[in-house]
Order: structure tokens, then sequence, then C-alpha cells
């Protein structure tokens, strides 16, 4: 019998933590809850605290009292010797510096968090392999490539993402400029976070994703593909040097990549995870991305070629377009045009160091925002 | 630099073996062909020497002089000292003893016969177990489920046989009954031999190929699924035990899993196999299987369930019946006629020993055959 690997959850109140807590409950064998953090959500987070007992607890901004769970700052608890692996799923630009931490204190990161590895992919990935960590992805279509990697003696030749396509697939191209955020709220296939459903419908969130597999796995741009499967049943794919590609399938849900990032190289039985019927599920679809109809793809992708501080304008200019968007400042259309402007004016102040990276997002946020007011 | 690997290729005149020969011809710093067998065909037997200059050939009742190729049975080339790598594409019940041999020797053997591992399974694997030797799989099915199963710790969970459902699978059901051997040659994505075709129209192809996967993975009847999915681009999958499936994935070309079964665990580069368009290929479809347009495939399954002699009695009554049906002497239909006849009075004399396997196989054809006479 193995001991429990003891995990920190940082950001357990969002819809990754939430889901993750959920696969803590179905291996209490397995997992034990470590620490627990939260951004504002302060009710759920003492009610998760009542349900695991965490020996820390964090929420921001706040001093807390929960049972026997201590008050730790984030990056502390990131790096606690007690902890085995921290699963990152804080959002937007507040993730690095705990993933920071946690990579300096050489721990397995399961990494939620997309912004930090497309802003400050070369510093993090730089401070996992100098401390001996491991960076395990979360997100469905990276944990479905490294499925795919799994036991190969060399790196594919090839990554296909797969994208569903969101809410705005095949609706009149000229209408899509004005959707409202409940259209863009309503995702065909996956539950997910706001800014995650919003980046689905724009595409944007395909682009942030061909980064990152960019700096997982090494894989130039050229050879990353995206491709629209709108059943969300392929995963993402991999091809190899002699042309075979392997695939990673399941019905969507994100319990089962959570849980591979803690289980790895280990699958746990989870019989109430869905799983594929074949004849019921009868075709999958496959297309190539209309850039016209989803320009944040060919911006990411774009952004994400010219290297330096381009993706941490890129992500946190999109942070700051959704924002606006979901809070009906801007119209959807307005998005890929705030972003698209704002990196056509950026210019680098040279590498992507966490100084240059920051001061790069804060004049990204300021320019969208400033942008939007001259609409 | 490694050095090439020294291959058998055993049955190198027909389909499977002359693909060999062709990814052999591809990288030839990668394979040595040490000896090269036929049954029949001497003249491309003949050919083929030349080219490859083995130093060991072999034709079924011939001397044969070629070169300075020395003659030798087929036996002692599978487990001759210089061999690492025994490729046994002999059709038939004629697979059987070059296969114990090279098991017996402890070599690595490429599989591409299905007969001696439906037929006399346990005793193969129980030979193969106790002197070392590796049996890696040929066909794609289980090619793609090995490549799953690469580096996962544990099982999988079930395994999904992917069937293309061959010429008939639309054909109206009332007409399939007496379609001709032209008809049923007629493929409609893999290119092979005779037999092999012809099993693909009954299915009783992926009948033995549940057998197999069966023996080859140790996973029960009820948890192997074959699913109907015409454009043979999913070649097989494996679920997990937390619901993920893993496919491999490729255009049907029979030199991908050949190559694979040689260059394992590596890849090698092949530019010229064909690669996957996924806006090409365009969709992919699944379906159950109809098990009374295809009863041969429910014979298989239900003799694999049944154990001991019966798989035995199955392929050897199917070789005979698909013969006769090649001959023109049997309608298509009666091929699943004739098998369940002489499955139904099978009565087994004892467990799979190798003489009880080969009596119920003779039997099973001479019962054929007469049935035949008498239809």
């Amino acid at each position: 019998m193995m001991k429990p690997i003891r995990l920190a959850v940082l950001g357990s109140t969002g819809s990754i933590g939430q889901q993750t807590l959920d696969v803590a409950r179905r291996h209490p064998d397995k997992i034990s809850i470590i620490a627990l953090t939260a951004g504002e959500n302060v009710n759920l987070l003492q009610k998760q605290a009542a349900e695991f007992k965490p020996r820390f607890i964090s929420c921001r901004g706040h001093n807390l009292v929960c049972g026997n769970s201590l008050c730790l700052p984030i990056e502390e608890m990131a790096r606690h010797l007690d902890v085995d692996i921290v699963l990152v799923a804080v959002p937007g630009g507040a993730g690095l510096s705990p993933a920071l931490a946690a990579a300096g204190a050489g721990k397995t990161i399961a990494l939620a968090n997309k912004e930090c590895l497309v802003a400050a992919g070369e510093i993090l990935l730089a401070e996992a392999k100098s401390h001996g960590a491991q960076i395990r992805p979360v997100d469905s279509e990276h944990s479905a490539i490294w499925q795919c990697l799994t036991g190969e003696t060399s790196k594919p030749e090839k990554l296909i993402l797969t994208a569903s396509g969101g809410p705005f697939r095949d609706y009149p191209i000229e209408k899509i400029e004005s959707v409202t955020p409940e259209q863009a709220l309503a995702h065909p296939s996956w539950k997910m976070g706001k800014k995650v459903t919003i980046d689905s419908a724009t595409l944007m969130n395909k682009g942030l994703e061909v980064i990152e597999a960019h700096r997982l796995y090494g894989i130039p741009y050229e050879r990353i593909e995206v491709v629209i499967h709108p059943q969300s049943i392929i995963h993402s794919m991999a091809e190899f040097a002699d042309g075979a590609v392997k695939a990673q399938l399941s019905p969507p849900d994100m319990r089962l990549p959570i849980q591979y990032a803690l289980s790895y190289p280990d699958r746990w039985e989870t019989p109430d995870l869905p799983r594929a019927d074949w004849p019921k599920i009868s075709r999958l679809d496959f297309s190539a991305p209309d850039f016209e109809r989803f320009p944040c793809l060919k911006l990411a992708i774009g952004a994400g070629k010219k290297g330096a501080t381009f993706p941490a304008v890129l992500s946190a200019a999109d942070e700051e377009a959704v924002e606006l968007f979901l809070s009906r400042k801007i119209k959807f259309g307005d998005i890929a045009r705030l972003v698209g402007k704002t990196l056509e004016e950026h210019i680098p102040a040279g590498g992507p160091s966490l100084e240059n990276i920051a001061d790069a997002e804060n004049w990204a946020r300021q320019r969208v925002s400033e942008l939007a007011r001259s609409l």
C-alpha cells in the first residue's frame, strides 16, 4: 500500500480546483489534501476546509481561521516540505509566483494555469529543470499528448491539437462580431471557468495551447497543427517519425486529465468517470480551422513565433479584453481587435525576463483598456 | 551507430513478406536479411535472394541453389544463432513449427501468422515465456494495441478492435450468400493476401483477432469489443482503468506495423510512409457489428470462449472452407455454415496439446470437405 500523495490545491474554488477535490473525494486512500487556497470565494473555501481538513489554508486578503488549518502564504505552501504535488489552478498571471516557488523547491507540479506557461514558459521550465521539478499538464490537450508520448523513445514529429470550435464554429460569420456573453459562455462540450470558456469561443484558448505545447514538448510551431473536432472525444494526437499517430480519447470530463496528473504513471480505477460508447459516439469529424472566423488563433500562433515578451502581451491583453467583454464594455469581435492592435504596438524591452514580462503585461492591460475607451 | 538487426523472413514471397522486404529496402543500415523462405513461389524467392543476398534460403520441396545462400530447413533458420528477429509470415498452420522453434531459441518473434496464435496460442506463449522470447504482433490491430500499451504500468480494462467491415458491410444482406470470389477479394482499404481478404469479408478475420488479442494481452472475451470503423484509420484502441482510451491511427499500410515490430521501442524515420491528413480524412465512423450479417464473428468469439481445441477447429475449418470458396466449390455463405457445423460437431479429445490440436485440425479440414460434398 502506497502512502497517499500529499497534495496542495492552489485555486481550489475555481472549476479545476473543485473538480480536483472531486477526484480527491473518490480516492481518499490515494490523495491527502494538505493545502487549499482561494482568491475570493471565502465561503466555498471554508466549506472545502471543513470537509478535507487541510493543514494549510489561504485566501487572498483574508486572515482565515478554519478548524485546525493554519493560514500560510501561497508560495510557502507551494514549497512546503510536506507537499508532494502542487496543483496550480490559480487563474491568470497570479499563477506564476506559486508555480515558480514549487519549481524552485523541486516539487511535482500539476499545471492547470495556461498563462504562466505562455508568458513565462522559458523561466518556469528552466527553474523546474534546474531543481528537478516535474511539470505535468492538466489541460486535456496536453495531457492527451503526454499520455501518447509515454513509453516512446523519441520526440514526436508533429503534434495535432484538437479544438471543439466552440459555440460559434458554424455561426453566421458576420454575426459573431456582436454575440453576447451568454452566447459565448454556452460551450457545447466542456464545463469550464468563464475566462477559458470565452477563450474557447474565440479559439484564443487553442492558440495559447499551441504556445504551451511548443514549450512543453519542444516542437516547432510549423509542426503543431490545430484541427477542429466538434465532438471533443479525441483530446489531441502525436505523430511519430514512422507516420504512426497516437491519440487519447474519452468523453469530455476534466476529472480524467486532473486525475492522471496525480496518478501518473499509474491509472486509478474510476468506474464512475464516463466511458466511451463507440456505436453511440457514431462519428468523429475533423476540419481545418478558419482563421478568418477565429483571428485570435492566428494572433496567438504569431505571438508564439515572435517569442520574447509577445506571448506575455498576448496573454495579458486577452485577459483584459475578455474581462471587458464579460462586463459588456466591448463587443465579442473587439477581443481579437484589441489584442491584435496591442501586439502590433508592442516593442519588447529585451528578452523574456520576469521584469520584462511583468512590464509588458502591465503595459498590455493598460493599452487594451485605453484602446477600449476610444472604440 | 547500432548494428543492423539480423532478420529471418519466413514466408518472404507472400504479401507480408514482400512488404517486410520493402521495409528492409528502406532501412539497409538497420536491417540485414539473413534468411528468406517461400512456400511455392521459387521465382520470386530467387529474385529476392539475388537482391538481399541472405545467408540462408529455403523453398518447400526444392533444393535451391542461389548465389552463396545456403539451403537450410526453416526451423533451423528460426533458431539460428546469427538471427535476432524471426518474422513469421508463413501462412496457415505451417507457421506453427517455425514459430515454436524461434520461441524455444529465445528469439524475438515478429508474428504475422494468425493461425498459430489462435490454434496453439497457449503452447506458443508458454514456450516463448519459458525461453525469454518476445512475441511482437505484426497485425495492424494488435500492433495498435501494443503501441497504446507502451509505457502503461497496468493492463487495460478493455480492448476495442476496429474492423473495416469489408466489402459487404452495406451490401444487401440477402445477396451476401452468393457473392463471387472476385467480389469478396475487393477489400475497400487493405492490400492483403487472399485468405486474409476473404476472412475480412466474412469478419472471421476479426474473430480470429479477438482470440489473438485475448491470448496476447490476457483480457477476458467480455472486455474485447469489436467496432465497425469503415475508414480503417483507427487500427484499434485500449481503454484503461480511469476511462482514458488510447488509439493508434494512420492511413492503412501494413509496412507501418511491420516496421514497428522491427524498430520497437524506437521508431524509424520513414518519410515515404503515408501520413494522416485530418481535414482530408474529414470523418471517422463507428458502429456495432451485425452478427447476423457476419455469423463468422460470432462463431469465432464462441470458439474462443470455449477454449481447448475449439479455436484450432475454427481456424482449420475456416482455412479449408475459404479454399473451397476460392476454387468455387462452395458459396460465400457456406463458409460460415460449414465452419459452424464443424464446431458444433467437435468433441475435444482433451486440452490443447500439440497432438490434440493437430488431430482436431485434421479432423476439421476433413469434416469441412465432407460437409461441402453433401451440400
